[in-house]
């Protein structure tokens, strides 16, 4: 048996609600972490953390934070991400970053392991991590496009509040307590704390997560059309995304649309695969009632898939439901599941 | 001037969610009543309703209680009406059915008065009333249809609590401030009353509204299926559906896929057409952050509709967002709208 190398590992935006869990993700996973460093904004650093029982206090980030630094995982912001990533790598670390400052770079691999973990060879010392919505999304197709191949995906989104930070988690939970006891609010945070209007989002429904572009898209539905086809090769593969916020804490649902290429697929072929697919739990057993939720999702890294049957018009058209926490497969977990990867392909110094 | 023809109304289900909407909707109409008859279950009968500040004794519904009534509006569960609808019609009332009984029966008309309200003339007593999550997505597509043709769609709905009833909105009161209070709770009513199991649905979303079939889908599923072919008289049209149940208490959202027969349809096409379209209040401004939300929408007769964009690798396919109160257009309104053009075309004895 060898001996387990240790790397000094930094976390930037410890204190976020992905931070958070990132610290609980490499405990959890037992990381081979010879130094932390825990990082944030200017406004968090000071607090104190507890990891493996012992106490950190937050840093904050600046260049001089990631000397000897071998891997940083960036959870911060796009902007903290698009000054300190590259002054990180200067020195040395390889960053695995959470925000959409690098992905649709063509020079950063953007990197769901069980999809194109191979990618990360090509990596110029930053590993972009997809968004949330993308990640379970892509988890789901990528054993179905490689043995059925894939022509088109629709999808439809349930996302979870906790997708837009801690704060809008507590804004949730305060509409709602508002609601019940039959006080006034003012909305806040939701839907895009930057945004000029803020809207209800206890006991209702907002289709609308992250801005507007001029193609009345969102950018969060750009981003699932855009990162899928990047991160399964696939720049042909016809991707339509519409995304909705709900009243969840954790745990983003997809209502998703398919056609394969290959003919004469059947629902029991795709289950059979999904059944054996890496980091994909099927539930799928109507008769009992047994289906993903984002109830039962929470804390667990895998992507949940059910209710997969075939649509009643197109022949090689199916539909699916998919299920993640947001935070872990969407977030923290994909992102140390990167770090893990690069470790075991040898790409951390 | 005439004077104005006043009939005899039951309302079956008085007590109910719809009913109780239904009530309210006769009383804004200035419903033109001469008699109002209140009925029910055994189970309910004997409670006091007020309308228009008057006490009324809700009765328990029986064949005889249909005597001399010209219009009977039925909401009470498919049983009631399979058993109780000929009666009502075999002692001359016309009934306007509010279940699931009568509507796929093809001797009788399924209408929703915006998109079909000619075949009102081809009843035999009784006229069914579409599922909610049909009747607001035929309101925004009959005008598309008419126009550009209708070739396929694909909608993911986000459906609200009270279309299970009333037990089903205090559920999710109940189990809300359980959670937000830290206490235990027992699910009992959803996503099925009479079905085996029943999950949490506060901070959830639950992906069945009624029971499965053999093929996968929903009861509820196939119903938007099938009414959406039969009232818009479109046999062949492609149509798929999935259905979630999601933490709202009224307000049923809606996901829409779809593509025209037409080619260099533009959305700013479809917006000029749907901003004229009967029943349609069209909220499209994705600039100022204007679409339609279930909190903006209970109360309200109308078909609230925004998000309409065009997919981006379908020449003729679009999306949009529809949302609508449930209770009202999506049951109570509807119903009372038929009944309303029953008398306008002079189909009421």
């Amino acid at each position: 048996m060898t001996e387990r190398k240790a790397f000094h590992v930094a976390v930037v935006g410890a204190t976020g609600a992905v931070g958070q869990q990132m610290l609980k993700t490499l405990e959890e996973r037992n990381f081979p972490i010879s130094t932390l460093t825990l990082l944030s904004s200017p406004r968090s650093a000071g607090k104190a953390v507890i990891f493996k029982g012992q106490e950190y206090i937050v840093q904050e980030a600046k260049p001089e934070s990631f000397e000897n630094v071998d891997i940083a995982l960036f959870s911060a912001g796009g902007g903290v991400s698009k000054e300190l990533a590259p002054e990180a790598v200067k020195r040395g670390a390889i960053v695995v970053d959470n925000t959409s400052a690098f992905r649709m770079d063509e020079n950063t691999p953007l990197v769901v392991p069980e999809v194109n973990e191979t990618d990360l060879h090509h990596h110029n010392g930053i590993i972009a991590n997809p968004n949330c919505s993308t990640i379970q999304m892509v988890v789901a197709l990528q054993p179905i496009f490689e043995t059925f191949g894939l022509k088109k995906v629709i999808v439809s989104t349930y996302q979870a509040v906790s997708g837009s930070g801690a704060q809008a988690v507590e804004e949730l939970y305060e509409q709602t307590k508002a609601i019940i006891e039959n006080e006034d609010f003012e909305p806040k945070i939701l839907p895009v704390k930057s945004d000029k209007k803020h809207y209800q989002i206890a006991f209702n429904a907002i289709p609308q997560i992250d801005k507007f572009m001029d193609n009345g898209y969102t950018f969060e539905e750009m981003k699932m059309i855009n990162e899928t086809k990047k991160i399964m090769h696939l720049p042909e593969l016809k991707v339509a995304a519409t995304c909705v916020r709900l009243p969840v804490a954790t745990g983003h649902s997809e209502s998703l649309y398919f056609e394969v290429e290959k003919a004469g697929v059947t629902p029991e072929d795709i289950k059979a695969l999904l059944q054996d697919a890496p980091g994909v739990v099927l539930q799928d057993d109507p008769q009992n009632q047994i289906y993903p939720m984002p109830a039962d999702c929470v804390g667990k890294n895998d992507v949940f898939v059910g209710r997969i049957r075939r649509d009643l018009d197109e022949e090689n058209g199916f539909h699916m439901w998919v299920v993640s926490d947001n935070l872990l497969k969407g977030a923290a977990w994909n992102s140390v599941q990167i770090a893990e990867s690069l470790i075991k392909i040898g790409l951390v110094k």
